[in-house]
């Protein structure tokens, strides 16, 4: 079996690259990395060291991904650096014929995601967006049910990332982290995949339904330099900057089927980590942050549910999660980076087509630029391009994963 | 003390006016029941029947309100009719100079709320909305915990009318109910002061703050037509009704301040009531649904919190709520409605000003014939009207109650 792993390279090694690296990358046993980049040198070599400790073997080392796309050495590539990096770096990797799998993030404009559309379908080069929250147990479990009629035709679903990121987004010059940047000079929904991945696939956007318009309105920005005032207050080019990053964004997306998606960016105040997922349908409710399932059985329910969701386990478990679940969970999110890396390996090893693919990776990612540009014009509604240019309305889904159960 | 008793008239005896009267008006000892009226014969004499048997008086009975409003035997009136007649209903109350209590609902109109707004200016005769959430015990507790600046500077606010009507609906020819009408003709936000008034008592609306926007965005409508076609299917006329209400409607409303607030209506769905009161701050967070508070302590909360707003509930209940709880519930809807109807009585007796005002009234109104028109254009941004012309910039709350502890 050892010739048959996949050489892999690795681009960005900042906190989600290291933590796919220890977490799942370096463990699974039929892939090796023969390839680290980032643009400091110190993190290539912590990403050179830390392959060697596990393998025994130094991977090529540099801080030109150009020179990881040209390494014959290297048959797939990762790129887990800054969100603004995302889409130049894998159209080149596309173009040196290196199949590649993208980390989350949104995009910037909607002309550089026609161009990834355009290169994916000039180079054919396989490509994935790695987005772990489309296997998560909980919204694997629910899309299973939605796809056997459970809650009954779908009209509404509600996602957020509600996420406490203050200390993170604070400290982001010791971190060298992007997101900083982002908040101090952007305002929009910089983070939407995680929560449209998930109600995508319940949805059918690009296979049978899309995403037609949106309206975002952002909240005032108070939380994050209260925090800095609190906690950064030596550091005095930080306690002047303006923040322009809304604390809490709402986005209203309109589908062409005629479902509402409203999706919730939450990330500088004090709260709980949540997804908040919630699915209305004209059978049942599936509402996350109360583990909660209601199926329409004629009853009145006064008070909120919890935890009635658990005793679907047993019967609509996602078949990629029951496996999961004996063979063991792997890499950090509760085992669905594991998922999402080794569904992508799979797929690149078996030549089969790549469960999150261009179509979705751009009509998820174009939701943060249009949030944008909706926000500015207080809430007007911008339309959703179809970069599918209309085979969307016959699409068929045809990975492994998601649907093989339909 | 019995000469002091204040003689209502009751306009409307519909489901509520029937639940106002045997839960609330015919349990109070300072007041009496002069006159009950209704467009229904049956309503006014079923009205009739249940006064004389609690008190042993007929009152006046009448299908014609303006009958109600000539009586002097009649010193305040309650309207609880269809939603549509409450304005000019109100407005003929204000100008026969009978202190007005009106029950909830939305606007059709700009037009109406300021010839109500005009109305009261000119004959200062005391109206209050009677929005019981506003009494609601965990609103009040929240509110208090505002005030005193637990949460930090509040950001965003979430609510919702989360309820199941669609048998309620479904069979409004039946029940000679108004909101079959309203669901088969207007798509809009149809019932938004339950979550607006609690909303707009934390953020200061028409006290230093106002809604300044809002954009509404309506999922299709399916759910009430596929409960019509397992439920009612003998009735072809119902059958083949166009029903025009969107499901979910979600709607995002900007204020002066800066705070968002999104509300959700959410009525022809199977699922659990919940008003979906959430609170962010930038010292903390409120989520009605898992009844948790969370205060910003430097802890990293990566599980949605349960139940930990119980233990704030010894310091922070609030005193309405402390003495009520002494005294006993009284009324429907968990006490809301005694409390809501006995601040009405309260004020009408002393004179003092009402706990809910003319402007809260309008301005909570208005938002479901703006949604509509914003539904109607895309969810485009729409102006909310200054029904205080600039008074709201320095307007104080005098009324007793919910800011009485300040």
């Amino acid at each position: 079996m050892q010739e048959k792993k996949i050489k892999v390279g690795i681009i960005g090694l900042g906190g989600r690259g290291v933590g796919l690296m220890e977490g799942v990358l370096l463990k699974l046993s039929d892939i090796e990395i023969t390839a680290v980049c980032d643009l400091y040198e110190d993190r290539v070599e912590n990403g050179a060291k830390m392959t060697f400790d596990a393998c025994g073997k130094r991977p090529m080392v540099t801080t030109d991904y150009r020179e990881v796309l040209k390494n014959p050495d290297v048959e797939a590539v990762i790129i887990s650096s800054a969100w603004e990096s995302h889409i130049k770096i894998a159209i080149d990797a596309m173009r040196a014929k290196k199949p590649v799998g993208v980390e989350v993030g949104g995009a910037y404009s909607i002309k550089q995601l026609w161009d990834l559309v355009d290169v994916y379908e000039e180079t054919k080069t396989p490509i994935m967006m790695l987005e772990n929250v489309c296997y998560g147990q909980a919204e694997l479990m629910v899309l299973n049910m939605v796809k056997k009629g459970l809650f009954g035709e779908i009209v509404h679903c509600k996602g957020g990332y509600q996420h406490d990121l203050r200390n993170e987004v604070a400290n982001g010059v010791e971190n060298r982290h992007y997101r900083l940047c982002n908040y101090l000079n952007r305002n929009c929904e910089n983070y939407p995949t995680h929560e449209i991945g998930p109600i995508a696939r319940i949805l059918d956007i690009n296979y049978g339904n899309r995403m037609l318009t949106l309206n975002s309105v952002a909240s005032k920005s108070v939380g994050l330099h209260e925090y800095i005032k609190n906690h950064k207050s030596d550091d005095e080019k930080l306690m002047n900057a303006r923040v322009a990053q809304g604390d809490v964004v709402t986005t209203i997306i309109k589908c062409a089927r005629g479902e509402t998606i409203t999706i919730t960016l939450n990330t500088t105040l004090p709260r709980s980590y949540s997804r908040g997922l919630e699915i209305n349908g004209t059978k049942g409710m599936y509402v996350a942050d109360t583990n909660s399932i209601i199926l329409d059985d004629g009853e009145e329910y006064w008070r909120v549910q919890r935890d009635t969701a658990d005793k679907y386990k047993e019967k609509y478990e996602h078949p990629i999660w029951k496996k999961q679940l004996e063979e063991g969970l792997v890499g950090y999110h509760g085992g669905m980076d594991g998922l999402v890396l080794s569904a992508f390996f799979d797929s690149v090893r078996n030549g089969t087509p790549m469960p999150i693919d261009v179509y979705d990776m751009v009509s998820w990612m174009c939701i943060s630029v249009l949030s944008e540009q909706s926000i500015a014009m207080g809430g007007a509604p911008v339309a959703i391009p179809d970069f599918t240019n209309g085979a969307w309305m016959a699409r068929e889904y045809k990975a492994e994963g998601f649907y093989a159960l339909k």
